[in-house]
């Protein structure tokens, strides 16, 4: 089986870059340390083995079908779901009362990132089902975690989220399910439309739980008056239909495994739901887990392009073509295709840009842990800012670059990439969909740009550039890449200054190249954590580390991200000092 | 039916731009007249409305098959082919001896490019024939024309291209198919394999006559041993198998209704195959033809990319979410994304990449037609030295982005974008062949910086920079767009002095970079044809023209590209210019 992670790395990430192990200062998670963390990175690793990798090519080619109004998807993943449930992945951080293992959420989402890597369509079912116990857990009733809860833990049933509808997609605020109320308190008929509902429905579950957004009738307009709602596809008591009708299914470009479906809701005015929490709060519970569905996302992307890295590695070093450019003496073998320098810098690109957005996520999900256990409410805010922050550049970089890494691994196979002999072409269509899932590309931008920079008066941009200097006075850092790191910091503060002042002249202005932004910021983060893996790694090698071979490819991906990808933080810099405007002044019948 | 190209747009491009109907002072081409170019482009479009579009979908969805040796395609393909030989699309080109037309290929590429728009996989069978029946035409003997051309050009036979074999695919020198003389003069017998052959097999075909490279035994070692030969699936005398099998097909990632064989040829020591021309100047053949094929393979590329633009932009102006950036009122109804400035930025994205391509693809078009008529010797050799330096550009450049450009489709329908609801999704896995098909991107850059920059003493190189300075001092330039331009201009070739200078410091230096190098010259050479489409549009515009819209259009198109693309040479120059070389450096094991 070829590799599509790497142990090692994981290991580095998680205990050298970000210390995962300190951890277990916090109360909460202090029965754990590093033993028990790499015990369950190892049964991760377990179950992607045997259980989610042998089904990758299957569930693309088999993709699921809506037959009589169900929707059938790869019968091996009933007990897939079954093994998540019953070995405690799906409410591994939630409590011990609640019968979970009280995990910090950076080992589940490196153990995660084990198992999107290995198949990432079966990936998506437990991690829903967590998203939607935990909304239940953190603002529903005693009475509603009690109905619910213990089947989702075990993987019994399935939990969505269910948001998207026709005509609320990326605008929320135009959500037009409506809630209507009956005698029983916090019961709700509800009615109206789903669309592109991950595992919507699917037959590897005795029941759907949708954690469902609604406005109930006469609720305010906007953001303000949506509600959330547990609506089960069966109704609990009877095993009966909840009238929550599977009206299509969405066939789709990549992660075919995992179904989407289109869910008419309450069309004979027989559907319940019951209402989480109080009313018209429904979007802000689930904003409260946004932070870690995003990062979940950017995520996803880096464990896509890792193993799509790992499977252009191996061809690369196995495929003879050609010879080195200094010798063409055709009496000599090929070379494999990994001596050539531009498929070294194709392999490099890949190692730097999914290695380097793995050590931001895990920095970022560190922070999540950190935030949610902190007592300190002053340390809380400023850790709270940070994470805000960094959430939308740590969704969006990760995202747009798993498509440009999984492209160059393409490119490295070349014709034999482009055929589904080998799974880089699947990698290829898979990773294309997390610059749209949670929010797409152009929204985060506006997140950053237009919130996430100027909130508390730029309290988390002024955060963050403390911490980009703290790593900049680590002690064995080249001093050429701090010197070239330090230039590139600089323009990204300047450029920041000329676009804040740009909010004078108008916000269309001012968030006109929000995307540019972010991309610029995304760059600039991960050369950070570059920056703090070079100067581990130098450590290292200057303490005689006899690892040698990896922490050199350690300083090297560093010194390739510093040199090729950094630098394009010039060109953007150069655009978003532009005082000219074409897309604000781009008239809609001229294209 | 949603729009796939723009009519408008090919003719300012071919008669505004590039004056395409100046061809017809060259002899050959003398009965021709805007009029008559105008015919076959509207010829064009019927068969791309009425026969091409229409099977866009369903050949995507019913791949073919391999069924009993035998390679079955989708049934319409038939009445396509045919009517294509009917209709005398195939050898259009050609004599009127030959029963060609005498087309200028500049017309032959821009009618080619609307049938790629309409249906990628659908145009590849004609372009392959012609790209054969060209081979025997020109090199062949007058017993070879006679006996396969005629049924080349009406469509009842196939005609490929068999360089690949396994062993065999940027490295052509490591080809080891075998032919081995018989006792009659011209015919040999064949041996070996070829794989990833495009349409080498189907059932819309009574023959298929492969155009193939192999070595005549005891032939010298490289490329200066490989001969070409015409060997066709079934005996022309006897209609019987000429011992070439179909050994399996290729499933792949896109363009999958045009079949790709593995083909075991002379198993059984029957394969027939007539030598053209001399021995062992295949190659060289072969590569006479590789400008045309090269600028082809850019050409799709540019056209799968327009037709994606066309259906995002349908779909932007269609599609209401959200409201603009200062208007939040809940109580407006939403208005279609096209208002919000993101979208309109992916938008002008890919109109300036895919119109700037077109027109830089049809000047090398007009280069193409120009040298192989031109009588003077040494204008000949100049055109076709500034030729030879565009087509890796011209090949590479509109490839690449045909990936980012789908991309951006995608992106604009969001999570519609990446279902099958809509075609962008297929039309992001087809773009996706281009930066692989006729030599990958990265060999292209090894072909530009190694040999085409440096021949006769970078005559081309200057020539090239000469016609760009032609272009700078066109009348209504404005002095905004010029002066930018201009500082880009220096930038690439202060860096070119650079990277000239690295060539004393070793080949593998100079060439580490030689992909970002093409990368950086495509960008150069697509921003020169924007400034002449601005300078044609600002020209028009100042002379009252009533299609403002239009020439507003390309203006802003061409501000786009200057703001937002061409300033990306700014990093790549930073990159170029610098003498650290982590792809060099870095070791196998430390991946």
């Amino acid at each position: 089986m070829t590799q599509f992670y790497s142990k090692r790395d994981l290991k580095f990430q998680l205990f050298e870059l970000i210390k995962a192990d300190e951890l277990n200062q916090i109360e909460y998670f202090q029965d754990h340390n590093r033993e028990t963390f790499e015990m369950i990175l190892e049964a991760a690793d377990q179950i992607a083995q045997k259980s989610l990798r042998p089904l990758l090519t299957e569930m693309d080619r088999n993709e699921p079908q809506l037959e009589d109004g169900k929707i059938k998807i790869h019968p091996g993943m009933k007990s897939i779901i079954q093994q998540f449930g019953r070995d405690g992945w799906i409410n591994a951080t939630f409590s011990y009362e609640e019968g979970g293992q009280q995990l910090p959420w950076t080992i589940h989402i490196a153990a995660g990132f084990i198992l999107q890597a290995a198949n990432y369509s079966a990936s998506v079912f437990p991690f829903l089902t967590t998203g939607a116990a935990n909304l239940i857990r953190s603002f529903g009733s005693q009475e509603l975690i009690e109905k619910f809860t213990p089947n989702l833990y075990s993987g019994l049933w399935q939990g969505t989220m269910a948001l998207t509808e026709p005509d609320a997609g990326s605008s929320l605020s135009d959500l037009s399910t409506t809630a209507f109320p009956t005698d029983e308190a916090g019961v709700y008929k509800i009615k109206g439309q789903k669309i592109y509902i991950s595992c919507g429905d699917h037959d590897a579950c005795e029941n759907i739980i949708h954690l469902m957004l609604a406005r109930i009738d006469g609720a305010p307009a906007r953001t303000k008056g949506i509600s959330l709602f547990v609506v089960p596809q069966k109704r609990i008591d009877t095993q009966e239909s909840n009238d929550v009708l599977t009206q299509g299914i969405y066939h789709k470009m990549g992660y075919k495994g995992a179904p989407i479906a289109h869910l008419m809701i309450g069309s004979e005015d027989q559907c319940e739901g019951y209402l989480v929490g109080e009313a018209n709060l429904g979007l802000k519970y689930m904003f409260q887990m946004m932070n870690e569905a995003r990062l979940g996302v950017g995520m996803n992307g880096v464990a896509i392009a890792t193993a799509a890295y790992y499977s252009s590695l191996a061809y690369a070093k196995e495929r003879p073509q050609g010879r080195r450019i200094n010798n063409k003496d055709l009496n000599q073998p090929q070379v494999p295709i990994i001596e050539h320098a531009d498929v070294k810098r194709m392999l490099l690109f890949q190692k730097s840009v999914t290695e380097g957005s793995l050590g931001l996520l895990l920095y970022c999900s560190k922070l999540a842990d950190e935030v949610q256990r902190e007592p300190n409410s002053e340390k809380k805010k400023a850790k709270e800012a940070l994470l805000d922050l960094l959430t939308p550049i740590a969704k969006s970089y990760p995202s747009e670059m798993g498509v440009h890494s999984t492209s160059a691994a393409v490119q490295i196979l070349g014709g034999a990439g482009y055929t589904t002999d080998f799974p880089v072409e699947q990698y290829y269509r898979e990773a294309r969909i997390h610059p749209i899932h949670e929010g797409t590309t152009g929204i985060h931008g506006l997140d950053l740009l237009g919130r996430k920079v100027l909130m508390s008066e730029g309290l988390a941009w002024k955060l963050l550039h403390q911490e980009i200097l703290k790593s900049l006075n680590q002690s064995s850092l080249d001093p050429n890449l701090k010197s070239r790191f330090e230039k590139y910091h600089r323009i990204v503060l300047e450029t920041a200054e000329k676009v804040l002042a740009r909010s004078k002249k108008g916000l269309e202005y001012y968030l006109a190249d929000a995307t540019l932004f972010l991309e610029m910021c995304g760059i600039l983060c991960v050369a950070w954590k570059w920056l703090d893996q070079s100067n581990i790694a130098q450590s290292q090698l200057n303490g005689g580390s006899p690892e040698k071979a990896f922490y050199k490819g350690k300083i090297m991906a560093s010194e390739y991200f510093m040199e090729y990808e950094l630098t394009k933080i010039e060109s953007l810099a150069a655009r978003l000092q532009s005082e000219s405007y074409p897309t604000l002044e781009m008239k809609n019948d001229w294209f």
